[in-house]
């Protein structure tokens, strides 16, 4: 009776320290047995651990299949550093055992030179493959598509489609329905795998196959994609160019990346990170990637500390003035960062609905006058508490409402521009808005000073 | 010749309100024309624009099937509203037509009566499969799973395999491979759908399938689910209980859903925001998501003007100690917030390996390090720029240096808290770690005012 345990791997301390002791050994054949049953994905985790010339000793000493999804695994920063240290011979054979897609990507992360002397080195379909897929950006269907797929005839019967699966068995795998296209290769349709088994042998693909396919363009952008496969729950998409011919498709894995990705790229956004960074990159990486955002709030700081100079007498005169500028300007980054947030949110919502800005500045507008009315009631009652100064207390409360006010509109309004001009509207979420909302506020509170004292 | 658009439905500003108008004249043929060849995931995108009354007569023109689909689509806080206007007969109609998770998702939502009420009346199968997932928690591979699936026992042929595949050809749709448990029902791995039509019909399943398959256990978190088909790139993954014994599978759509979940909630965390709330819910749900953080901020805003008023004298002989505030507090919370988000990120990415505190205290060190240097140096030379006083720009400099440091601290190690408390820890790259830097800053700095004046 055979057993299965689904055991996960597990990298632990003692592993890794044991495996790192036969490395530096060169003991092959514990590194060769202690892998044998690991997930390729797993050992990708492993070679984090260690300097490209000890992963190139490991990887060299797995079979090339093992080796290529290895290094198709790894993130595209630490794998331009390690395939350095390859030849192009051994890249070349790396290469094709890829699927056309992922072979792209790495070609396209290479030195041109190199890339070249790849490609005319790689097997004739791939190759073919490679050179179209690399017409395509990044970050569009094309670029995100395989070649690999199984395309039927609408004239074939069902026993030729599952002739046509079984040659291209080798180089198309994880699919689940045949894509139907006529004597032109426009897209016509798909059957399930599903239908195809319970089928007749001499049925008429014609006869059988589905319609209904939802397909995209080349040129779509890969948000898009990802949210199209989420909004009709699809497995893979059929990708056509503008002639309708079936080029290719892309399956949800990809995607699943897609939107990870714009995940990360939100929560650099929003914390004033600039560069694609992690903390284990190089120091002076990390260094440039805060400085922007940084530089841009002590400017900010700068130009509040020299507008407040202008303030110099009253501030003299009645120093608790100065008191409440954290509490002014803590209030309108709250209520900014709260604002953009929301509307960011609705932005990348699929089945987002613009429902005009009026409407939306209505509705941000009564939430803003709520919350300001309520904050600055307890803001009146605890500063006339702390300092016994009616007219303090009056001004500061009377300044905080008009900050909710306003932060909660410049909130509601930057991340709409931002968008508009087709940059992520996460950018308004971070350090944009504090400054922005720092500045206003402490303008709104002077000016009240100014008239209210 | 077959012709296919592939054109995506749009819903646009005439069509809505020519199907408004439709609605109000209660014009069924021209509905059911209208939304003849539209994707059911197009039509639920349309309902949020009418109340619960005109979307139910939409939907009752409409097949049980896509009404059921529709239903299912729609966001759970809409749907709860929606199906209050239904009766327990037409919900339960609706639900037998759903797949096992997704019914269990919506029994799930509704008040514990009716819920008991409907699965008195559900379909025989359906009912002992719904029981058997509301024992589990919405947020475990339990609670994920649908409980159709093929299942072929090992000692079956390829034939008795594919007449399985047609009896439940109904109720199982979307799959990709055959899950072949042994006379307990224990799982032991999978043919793919692809090697079942190659192979001959008289081929045994054990001699066929494929023993490397990865399972999850029942009680694990929809996260580490994520992870793992994430990690290994599954399309689908079966969900066995402590005994091994094969109850469900996920499927990737359910997973890309958790995965957007995952960074809604993160960037609700990061904005402050305390209730799962959307622009367009009521105006007092806005308010009370919006006012937990807002109170916080308000009471560090008092707690600085309490702690200010101890440099009362300070403040009023060199007036100009003041101007200087925001630019520190700013400052200290754009490093926090750096810090914390680049935390965050490592934590929530998978394959993070926990590298150990005091490794990851020195990199963030060096980095504060030489940000706090350069910062420090340009406001040295502009503060004197600006108010000729080197006694200040000196205090100024120096504070925002120390400002640098420990906020970088802070932000690092709050998060790794929090996570270690089982909290998310992208609660601590919002308002919490500006509010926790602005009082961290003030002391620094009027520390520093203390002891340099």
């Amino acid at each position: 009776m055979p057993q299965n345990e689904f055991a996960e791997f597990e990298l632990t301390k003692e592993f890794r320290s044991r495996f790192q002791q036969a490395l530096d050994e060169r003991d092959a054949p514990f590194i060769v047995t202690s892998l044998e049953e690991v997930n390729p994905a797993d050992i990708t985790a492993l070679l984090y651990d260690f300097n490209s010339e000890e992963s190139k000793y490991v990887l060299d000493l797995l079979s090339v299949n093992i080796r290529a999804k290895i290094i198709n695994d790894l993130d595209p920063e630490t794998r331009k550093t390690f395939l350095s240290v390859y030849t192009v011979g051994e890249l070349t054979e790396i290469i094709n055992h890829l699927d056309s897609d992922d072979a792209a990507d790495i070609l396209n992360e290479l030195p041109i030179k190199t890339s070249e002397e790849i490609i005319a080195g790689l097997d004739p379909d791939l190759k073919s493959q490679v050179i179209d897929l690399l017409r395509y950006d990044a970050n569009v269907a094309g670029g995100l598509m395989a070649k690999e797929l199984i395309r039927a005839r609408w004239n074939w019967t069902v026993v030729e489609c599952i002739d046509e699966i079984r040659k291209q068995a080798e180089n198309v795998t994880k699919f689940y329905a045949v894509y139907v296209v006529d004597e032109n290769d426009k897209l016509l349709g798909r059957v399930a795998l599903q239908k195809l088994i319970l089928s007749d042998p001499k049925t008429l693909v014609k006869d059988i196959y589905d319609d209904d396919v939802t397909a995209v363009e080349t040129y779509l952008e890969d948000r898009e994609v990802a949210e199209i496969m989420k909004k009709y729950d699809l497995e893979s998409v059929p990708v056509v160019n503008v002639q309708g011919h079936l080029v290719g498709r892309i399956t949800i894995d990809d995607v699943v990346d897609v939107i990870s990705e714009q995940a990360e790229e939100e929560r650099q956004l929003m914390s004033g990170i600039t560069e694609d960074v992690e903390e284990d990159d190089s120091l002076w990486r990390n260094v440039r990637a805060r400085l922007p955002w940084l530089l841009i709030g002590i400017f900010g700081g700068m130009l509040s500390a020299r507008f407040m100079g202008f303030f110099e007498q009253e501030l003299a005169k009645i120093t608790a003035i100065a008191f409440f500028v954290p509490l002014i300007q803590a209030t309108g980054g709250n209520v900014g960062i709260q604002s953009s947030g929301l509307v960011v949110q609705s932005l990348v919502s699929p089945g987002y609905v613009d429902e005009g800005i009026w409407k939306r500045l209505t509705k941000v507008f009564s939430v803003a006058l709520l919350n300001g009315l309520l904050l600055s009631l307890i803001v009146l009652g605890s500063t006339y508490l702390l300092f016994y100064n009616h007219k303090l207390s009056v001004i500061v409360s009377f300044a905080l409402f008009c900050v909710v006010l306003f932060s909660s509109f410049v909130g509601t309004i930057t991340p709409m521009i931002i968008n508009r001009l087709g940059f992520n509207p996460a950018l308004a979420s971070g350090p944009f808005i504090t400054t922005t909302s720092d500045l206003l506020g402490l303008t709104i509170y002077f000016v009240t000073v100014q008239v209210l004292i």
